[in-house]
């Protein structure tokens, strides 16, 4: 009987690692994914953090992108990013909600006392090149919804524990999150 | 008398120029603008083009981005782009209404009978680089609206008189019609 209980094991267990792998190339489609897509189609995940959903909507590793790469991201009441740093442009439009940028310094040896900027529906802004800063939904209530565009895909971050933290000893973070799955579909290819 | 306008009449030339050159530097101020903008305060215009709103969210000229842009574009019922190509990324991102895309071939002598593709509030596109192109507003009564992101800015464009021109007589249109303004300020710097 265990023979043909280990036999149907394997079968579940390959039909499962087939399920997953078409699951993956569904979503790390390169550039042969439909010209026109349904944001509302366009997986999201929260990638371990809870409250938070980010959804690819052009991407390098997802969709064969080489210059720009276009998110969707989405940060219930009291989220926020890490604080971090990449030597790519980012240009954020918020499409819902409010909240804070904190906006730290590259001139010195770590970011130093960030300064604080309120961000709002309709808003707009750009992150200067290099410098550390973190994203927080500071609302109490409404999820705060931000499209993200950066430049020179996929993004390379460098992450920072506290403001104080030294530029240097920073975390690299490559891929990023929401890459890793493509970056291992690619490799397989 | 006539001295007496003469001066007068210069005053006002002078008044004139200095109120256009004051309002052409609030448009192009560079990397010197307020971080986070309310994109309703951020200027439109339409470029001799009835029916169409162009407002530059981040911009080369008029924000100093080095690598990315991005516009927020309204057409009105009927109106619609040039056919068009250029060799940077561009992605669309649909905030509302619907219209067409219609894609034309890199690959031969002319663009040849294009691709029509329909698109609609919350869908996405790119552009394959260099594929001529037009984005029109084909409903009878609402707007469309998109959110545009280009490459490599500012944007160099060949324009086409329709889809047989030979890709070799296109035009090309630089700077383009939003940018004009900001390079000539940026000149006098």
């Amino acid at each position: 009987m265990s023979r043909v209980v280990d036999r149907g094991s394997l079968r579940f267990v390959f039909l499962l690692v087939a399920a997953i792998a078409a699951d993956a190339s569904a979503h790390c489609s390169g550039s042969s994914s439909p010209l026109v897509r349904n944001i509302s189609d366009i997986p999201q995940g929260n990638f371990g953090s809870g409250g938070f959903a980010h959804a690819t909507i052009a991407g390098a590793v997802s969709h064969g992108m080489k210059e720009v790469e276009v998110w969707l991201q989405t940060f219930s009441p009291g989220t926020r990013t890490p604080i971090h740093r990449h030597s790519c442009e980012e240009v954020f439009v918020v499409l819902k909600g409010k909240g804070t940028l904190l906006l730290g310094s590259s001139s010195f040896r770590d970011p130093g006392t960030p300064q604080e900027f309120h961000i709002y529906a309709n808003s707009t802004f750009s992150i200067p090149v290099n410098d550390p800063h973190q994203v927080l939904n500071t609302d109490e209530t409404e999820d705060l919804q931000l499209l993200v565009v950066i430049s020179r895909p996929p993004v390379k971050v460098f992450i920072y524990e506290d403001w104080n933290m030294h530029h240097t000893a920073a975390k690299l973070k490559f891929p990023y999150y929401w890459d890793e799955e493509c970056f291992h579909v690619k490799d397989e290819l």
